[in-house]
């Protein structure tokens, strides 16, 4: 038997994804499940009984991230790591992150069924705090596993209500030993849903992940003058929201103008005073820019903040712009990106390379193993949302390529040192 | 001696205008005075020992206005009323409708003091809850008075709290009687700070106010489509905030283009998601549109949404515009206009007419009697903040042409029947 004539059990693994979702279940058929609450240990407790089940090692590292291994034929071989998260947004969805959890966990079964013994050993890991909704910064479990952010950082965290990340962790008994944290890893690949529409909108079964675009988070402050709207006449306001406005769609017709894989999004707006009847006198704005290549996306940074700047001028207001945010491009192993669009192909499943958008833990597992990710679609492109969906036959799809991928990669013979 | 003679005590006015800024003063040299608050009883209290010691006759009615009178020879006659009110915003100024109150007070001084026996009675009127600030919509004593809002609509306000307004005016004392409201008036004369930067910037010391603008607040909720920003290319999105955008600066332009009298102001502005890595989905924004004759402003008001209308089409955004008020224009007493500019001439004092943008409780006044308003200038036309500021010297001049118009009103011979 090989890893062409095996397929995984699409009814077993929507069970566990059902089973998954009524834990911090919302009305509107999302899941509100933040990390380190009791929610996520419900669901922690769950899915180790689910790994057990399937026959796989257990442990818990001082991050909180979850790991069940399979061993393999050489028992020094570094391990082909899958993994995802299980924490939610506030109002999230039932598939970012438990898409690749979950599908991780079927592949292993499969693998176990058909008594398949691989060279190298299979570790699934389930990452801690991915989401970034209870503690800032995102993907905090699998930043300290890879080093990017230092033990003390995480620990450290706090969320709104001034709880710490390590009492939560411990509270919740996921404070494993320091010495279970991965290593010998050959590898890490990550299913996930989309969480945009191009492949839906292209009818597309597989997108092939080709890396992360790097991102820039600006805030703009635009300082105008607060004026009482009825005695000040049009022409003697110094309107910040009307400045900020025409910032807003300048940088829009900037990036659409430059090509078609940038983009640039004003997602927050606050104003001073926020009143009905007050002219504007602050507007504080967030700007969001991405791109993949880091040269491009640093020249439209500079371009779209001269533009803002020369509104200012012309709009006389006053401009004070800060970076809070900047991450650079993660591009993924061509090897195995190569093997997902192989896998694809193979399985007649059809697929295109793409670049993710969205930040994930496969972008600090990047940083320390060869990573790819594969992609399935979301319908209408939602997600971070209660109708974020995917559909049955897009998930077996993506968990066939998954399954075929990391059996290839666990069947690989490990040259003697 | 004459009204011609007569100048009012600025002196004696300033330290009146000290002595109310102390009660709920905040650090920035504002004043937090809310309807109905200990800090509105503590004010009301000092300032009818100070209508007392000015020898008025005081009384209060089932709105909490105060009414200070000065008998004139003629028992029958109606009265020449002046008012304004001593209620703040959270963060308001020291003279917004305090310097209306103050100045009155000064001017019946001043008038006692010379012994001007006039024919008319003079009633002073300091106004419940103009600000609206604590309980909405704002100018419900003078609403009251005038029959413009019925007394239950009145004393079931409630404040954020759920606190009635009749259970605090009651709590501080200040729930008199129906009988005392006033009846029999002649006129009503207002003077108030102008709230806009006009006068300043036209170097005048006189607003000889002819009305009021009408006003119309509409909310229009712009709805796309929300999207995480990362995965959602600039082709395949339907940014309710960049549709919003357009909208705003479309009014803008529109209401720029029509005359130099007409405003627009859109003061507040909601997103929904609120996040920076989020495509807003959703976004209210609120529009107040302003003009003195009614049926342009109904015109303006019909273009700008027929011009955001064509927008939300071309964006492929939907649309839903909610009127939340209307008021129409207020038109004052030629009389009184004519009287108020021959004053200042006389004083020597530069003036030009104009229109309120902003509502007074001379708007309601307005209703049932001649009714006219004084306007002295504003520092950089602030006001609803700490920082508003009129000078001495422009004060000094608003109550002297306040002195004289009352005095020529009060000095008029009432014909028998």
């Amino acid at each position: 038997m090989t890893e062409q004539t095996l397929f995984i059990n699409i009814e077993r693994l929507m069970s566990t994804i059902e089973e998954s979702a009524k834990i911090g279940q919302l009305d509107g058929g999302g899941i509100c499940r933040l990390a380190l609450t009791d929610e996520d240990k419900n669901m922690r407790d769950l899915y180790i009984q689910w790994l057990e089940s399937a026959g796989l090692n257990v442990r818990v590292d001082d991050f909180g991230n979850i790991y069940g291994r399979k061993e393999g034929k050489n028992l020094d071989a570094s391990a082909v790591l899958i993994g995802s998260h299980l924490d939610t947004q506030p109002e999230g969805g039932r598939y970012d992150g438990i898409l690749g959890v979950l599908s991780g966990l079927e592949v292993l079964k499969v693998l176990n069924e058909n008594q398949m013994e691989l060279e190298r050993p299979i570790e699934l890991v389930c990452f801690t705090n991915e989401e970034g909704a209870r503690f800032e910064p995102p993907i905090l479990g699998a930043g300290g596993l890879t080093g990017v952010f230092s033990e003390d950082f995480i620990f450290t965290r706090q969320d709104k209500y001034g709880e710490l990340f390590l009492d939560e962790l411990k509270r919740i008994g996921y404070h494993g030993s320091k010495d279970n944290r991965a290593a010998n890893i050959h590898s890490f690949l990550e299913l996930h849903i989309e969480q945009g529409p191009v492949l839906e909108r292209k009818e597309l079964d597989i997108g092939v992940v080709t890396g992360i675009q790097g991102m820039n988070w600006l805030e703009v402050k635009v300082t105008g003058q607060a004026d009482h709207a009825g005695p000040t006449p049009m022409t003697m306001r110094k309107d910040a929201l009307m400045a900020a406005a025409k910032m807003m769609i300048e940088i829009q017709e900037t990036i659409k103008n430059h090509d078609n894989e940038a983009t640039a999004t004003v997602g927050r707006v606050d104003l001073s005073p926020h009143s009905i009847n007050c002219v504007p006198g602050e507007v504080v704005f967030s700007i969001d820019i991405r791109h993949s290549v880091d040269a491009v996306r640093e020249q439209l940074l500079e371009l779209v903040q001269q533009k803002i700047s020369i509104i200012a001028v012309t709009e006389q207001v006053h401009i004070e712009i800060n970076q809070i945010w900047e991450t650079p491009a993660s591009h993924f192993s061509s090897e195995l990106i190569h093997l997902i669009s192989e896998s694809a192909e193979q399985l007649s499943y059809s697929h295109q390379k793409m670049i993710s958008g969205a930040g994930h833990d496969a972008k600090y597992m990047n940083e320390i193993a060869p990573t790819a990710m594969i992609f399935v679609p979301s319908v209408d492109g939602k997600s971070h949302c209660q109708e974020e969906f995917t559909k049955q036959e897009a998930i077996e799809k993506g968990a066939n390529v998954l399954l075929h991928v990391v059996s290839k990669l666990a069947a690989e013979k490990v040259h003697a040192h």
